[in-house]
């Protein structure tokens, strides 16, 4: 406790899960005052087939 | 926002669920007046060994 | 089955709720051909000073 | 309804996530006075590099 | 680790619900061999206006 | 999309619960590459009556 979870569409490297991990655990810890083994975060992938914004699957939007 | 989640088990097209994804996010612009750009859908797909009913998997149920 | 969770600033009147509830149970019984006493929505209010978007706490937030 | 949801990291046996649902929706009859075809339980399994207690990916923990 | 999240319309006393976090954390511990400090239980409780099944308000049903 | 969302107990103040927005937020923003009108942020905030840890309620544990 807390747990933080992180919904996004699938691609990022490890590297980059990583160090969001880190990051939100650390901003945990600074601003709610948790000891860090209470923290868990997890990142739920979608497959852009399965997730839309705005109507549009990401899928079938053109990359950024 | 508002974010729409859909827990559902594996087993629908691409086209059905391309298809809830849209007539949510109209519903969610419609009725909530939000701008269709805010809305997002995602529908987080359940192996069927991992979800139950009545504490029957869905792997063990026969189909409808 | 299916179980869908609408995660949105408090605010609306109950009949929007109402209404944007029907719409989605509709949706889903029509793309996903599920038996509509198996469909279940759920709308996840949340306080406007516990929810940002872009940073922006929604109670701080001009209304649109 | 109710709607249980299990967030756990991959590496289960079926036999041990059949036991674990069984038991789960036994304990919902039993407290919440449900009828057991009302309930649903879902395990949501996570890729162990995409989760992390204490900001340790479980992919890099050590097994227990 | 492993987190449960139980979606329910509110009215359980509160000796039901720690009755079935008791239950439900022992299930746990049991069949996924987690340490019990590991695990935590949040029951998500909605408003009966919030929440439907069969396109139905909770507030709007019959009591069982 | 992103989305995040922080499960915890009441009792944090509006100026924590901000700046652990703020930080989030950034933290996406930078490791993910996303535009930060993109990012949203949900604190749900169980009543400690509602959540345990260990079996525990968190309304029945001593404070730290």
């Amino acid at each position: 406790m807390p747990e933080v979870y992180v919904h996004a569409v699938k691609g990022r490297t490890l590297e980059q899960k990583k160090a969001l991990i880190k990051d939100i655990t650390d901003a945990v810890v600074r601003n709610f005052a948790a000891p860090i083994d209470a923290v868990t975060v997890t990142i739920v992938e979608a497959d852009p087939a399965t997730k839309a914004k705005g109507g549009v699957l990401f899928s079938e939007r053109a990359p950024r």
